[in-house]
């Protein structure tokens, strides 16, 4: 048995198959300086096809795995438009008369070198990025073939010195049992994809593996524990199977949950509704038994495209979601497009800080054209069943006044028209800026509804990037002054009487359940994967207990105090299903 | 007379230099193949030499100026590092065969006519960083000589098309009366450093003007109306020739405040304070009356240097600032870089929002090799006088108790090397992250002041960038949610009997007087340059009638309530002296 780093969940049992390094032999040919410019002709040529490439596979990600995670792909086109790193190739070429694959290659063995020496995790992380995309440019320039894995009749564990995300792109987890590499640990950007497919996971095996894993050993691997067992006994191999089918059966007896009423045990009823962003994820949190659509986020409606989506085509997608959902709620979030989320055909200005930048309604205020296609389709679709309209990042009573000011516009419009829609169409907002929680009493007066966006409340109220590595770690939504606000926002809802639900994050982490308990906050929305896993934990909780330890929660001046018994709360009551970090990568607002 | 845009306050009367455009004809020789590589020898060391004299031109502005106008340099030097600028220059250069001078000529021409035709003021701005940085280039790659001014013997009046930043750099603000640009506005780059060198500028007169001014054209400008007269009569002169001197005379008044104390007409003390960043400033804060230092930005004693200070450097500064003060306090913030502040020869990461990063204290606990090395300075500095302590950016009570463990690491250390220092050094955290706003009664118990850095502050509840001009006017510093988040700091540091003051630019603004006065906030610390502004507006104020308006203020729903009553307030009692504006892009923390 060796000991790895447990990085994605679960048990497989199979033959290995071990990947080829992704190497190929460079005549190292001298370029005839009459030629130079041919020479960065094929490098720009190469360039642009591996953009195309990657874009390519960015999207098929998206669509299976989901727009967070796909996000990787936008480091990679962002090497390709690195100045220091382009600029090393240029230099090569035209200073040495090497060829463009040469250069490429003698490019990329300097940064990986340069990074590795560092010994951080962060830059051998970077390192990894630019050898896979060098890789594939390389690959284009030598016109050479993908590796290939074994045909997909027999599934597999794959084993790679390391993954790059966009040959775990190439995978296809019905064949692929589970994974090992020699690199890597729990935050690489193939871990994180790992969990995203749900493929079992063991990284960091090099210095503890004496001899080479080959094709065709059999392996027992466990990504909880980190263990990985070549040639494993017959007695081994039955004891990890019963482990396997006793996961499958608890993961089969969560799903048998999609139907059971979310109540506490002693009969506190709880409302959880997905966050979706496609009608593919909807029929996902239909499946595991969403009570409606917490959060519709809108924007990816408009990527993947060339131009804006006309009215007729979004009052479609609006429409087809808002009957399949049939009389619960659909809640529509306007456009939240700028901070990391971009449309190739809307150029948004560089800017130093985009979280704190040209973004949301101060887009969509600003570009009302857009805002008022997008506001008519919305409200079209709201003669099909239960929509309510939301606005994201509204800081400030102009802001919501001005909103509202352009929806009545638009309602005008359809009404010349004569095309029906719900005129008392409920209209909500994100409480995810600080100063909309300052100020959620004034606001409380504008709108039927709020919801707590965790996310960016979170990120800005601790002044925290959370994409941003060196401080991730200071993410802390247990924070006294988050849930200081989070109460005062509660506490504004309430006297206005109006609804509020949580639909970031913190909704999907079953360690809040105590905390919404004891605010009253019935409605909860969350990513689709993350349904079963709260109700399973609200079925087993008492709420006359978990109030009284929420209540503590409020009085704690540190995160980790919170944390802690958050975390052993859920331990103790009821049976933990699956761990928190997968639900943390995965949900988002 | 001929209307254009006042953007720099203040009359002038003189005689017109028309500067010349930067223009230069340029041989469109074609480059031998062969000779390719050379041609990008010579780029590489045009920009390198541009890079070279941004950098000193910027050291020897922010000398002048302060450190806030020259960050316009860091977009110069952007410039030579974008990509799509460069990959232009380049492909030109190795596509076309052309001298590398024709291709970034024909680079700037092409960008300047994209931004041109875009018809939005950020974008025309950009468009003149890029010309002026375009030039610096050629300029370098064809040995020419800058544009000379006149010699420094006769003041004259400077007509424009456009001023480069780098052009104001380089003039002498003694014989410059005033400047007329034919471009521009109020917020371009030329009219802000003109406003900080207190150079009188009208803008845009471009479209007003029948025939061009010529060298030698006698002038009257106004840069508070916009008008500008070519060849006055006597009487007109004659008037603003005691414009002039009435507008001087009530400056040399104003300097006569600096030896008065900062009262209300019914008694209540104000203690005026200067933030400074170096000796300089302090020279400059004292001669306008600063009673001490309420904020030393030790960030600017690390920059421009190729290494950290070390112990005994930064002992002798902070040792001599302590001296100068006298027996008013000093209180030194520890490191504040991150951000957008950078050091040389201290990576940082590439950050995607380096406002929510990497900065203050949360390098100074990670790197605490140099933290402790500034502490002691710090403390070795106590001895000599009333020295406090202040640390930036703090969001949780672990960090402050982090770094006071550091301090007490120091202290044993000094203790050991026997040398002298305050064991009871008052240590004070800045208020600037929201967190820290609703923690504040849990901070207050760690602490034993508080200082509430409002630009961060702002910019943080808001999520507004406001160096981001795309949602610039954003920035609300009497935005509801700002004034309740102070009120809150104040309740909390009042139960916990600790002191309070205000730092960031809202203290500059005298505007803000009221909600000082009304909070019962007495310690205001900013810009020497708006010092005597404030005290002047102290002096003209009735508390009782003050804090009466200001009460009304924390009722008000918007922020352009509060700062038309505000506004309206600071007009009607007392005279006012400059505009608001000036203020506002010099002071900040």
């Amino acid at each position: 048995m060796i000991q790895g780093i447990g990085a994605a969940a679960g048990v497989a049992i199979g033959k290995a198959f071990v990947l080829p390094n992704w190497e190929w032999s460079l005549p190292d040919t001298q370029v005839n300086p009459v030629d130079l410019a041919k020479e960065f002709e094929r490098l720009y040529e190469g360039i642009r096809t591996s953009k195309d490439e990657i874009e390519f596979i960015k999207k098929e990600f998206r669509e299976v795995v989901g727009p967070e995670e796909s996000s990787i792909f936008d480091a990679h086109l962002a090497i390709l438009d690195d100045p220091v790193f382009m600029s090393e190739i240029r230099g090569i070429i035209e200073r040495q008369y090497k060829a463009a694959e040469v250069a490429v290659k003698e490019a990329i063995d300097h940064f990986v070198a340069m990074f590795d020496l560092l010994d951080d995790e962060y830059m051998k992380e970077r390192a990894v990025d630019i050898k896979d995309v060098g890789n594939r440019l390389l690959k284009h320039l030598l016109g050479a073939p993908e590796v290939t894995l074994p045909s997909d009749t027999q599934p597999y564990i794959l084993v790679a010195k390391e993954l790059s995300p966009s040959q775990l792109a190439h995978l296809n987890p019905t064949y692929v049992l589970g994974i090992v590499t020699m690199m890597g640990g729990k935050t690489s950007h193939s871990s994180i994809m790992a969990r995203a497919l749900g493929i079992p996971l063991v990284a960091g095996l090099e210095n503890n593996l004496s001899n080479p894993i080959q094709t065709g050993d059999m392996l027992v691997i466990d990504g909880d524990t980190g263990s990985v067992q070549i040639h494993p006994d017959e007695v081994t191999i039955n004891e990890y199977v019963s482990l396997r089918n006793k996961q499958h059966k608890k993961k089969e007896q969560l799903e048998l949950l999609a139907t059971v009423e979310a109540v506490t045990k002693d009969g506190v009823n709880l409302r959880l509704a997905g966050n979706i962003s496609s009608v593919k994820e909807l029929n996902l949190a239909l499946k595991y038994g969403a009570e409606g659509v917490g959060l519709f986020r809108t924007e990816f409606l408009y990527m993947d495209r060339s131009s804006f989506p006309t009215e007729d085509e979004q009052f479609e997608v609006y429409k087809q979601v808002v009957e399949k959902v049939g009389s619960n709620m659909v809640v529509i979030r306007s456009l939240d497009i700028g901070g990391d989320k971009h449309l190739d055909y809307f150029q948004l200005p560089e800017e130093q800080n985009p979280f704190l930048g040209y973004r949301a309604i101060r887009i969509s205020l600003n570009r009302q054209d857009m805002f008022k296609t997008q506001l008519t389709a919305i409200l079209r679709a709201s003669a099909y069943g239960n929509v309510k309209l939301m606005f994201p990042m509204i800081s400030s009573v102009e802001e919501v006044q001005a909103a509202k000011a352009v929806l009545e516009e638009v309602k005008a419009e359809l009404e010349l028209r004569g095309i029906p829609f719900n005129r008392n169409i409920p209209v909500g907002i994100m409480i995810e800026v600080p100063a909309a929680v300052m100020i959620a009493d004034l606001l409380a007066e504008e709108v039927d509804f709020f919801s707590i966006g965790t996310n960016d409340l979170v990120q800005y109220v601790l002044a925290v990037d959370r994409m941003n590595e060196q401080i991730a770690h200071m993410y802390h939504p247990y924070h006294p002054a988050v849930l200081r606000m989070i109460r005062m926002t509660v506490e504004a809802a309430r006297n206005a009487k109006i609804d509020i639900s949580v639909c970031g994050e913190m909704a999907a982490d079953e360690r809040s359940l105590p905390l919404w308990l004891e605010l009253g906050i019935n409605d909860l929305s969350m990513s689709p994967q993350a349904l079963l896993k709260v109700k399973h934990r609200t079925l087993n909780t008492l709420a006359i207990d978990a109030t009284r330890v929420a209540k503590a929660c409020f009085h704690h001046r540190t995160s980790s105090e919170t944390e802690e018994i958050l975390s052993a709360y859920a331990q103790k009551s009821g049976i933990t299903l699956g761990t928190s970090v997968e639900t943390k990568e995965k949900a988002s607002s």
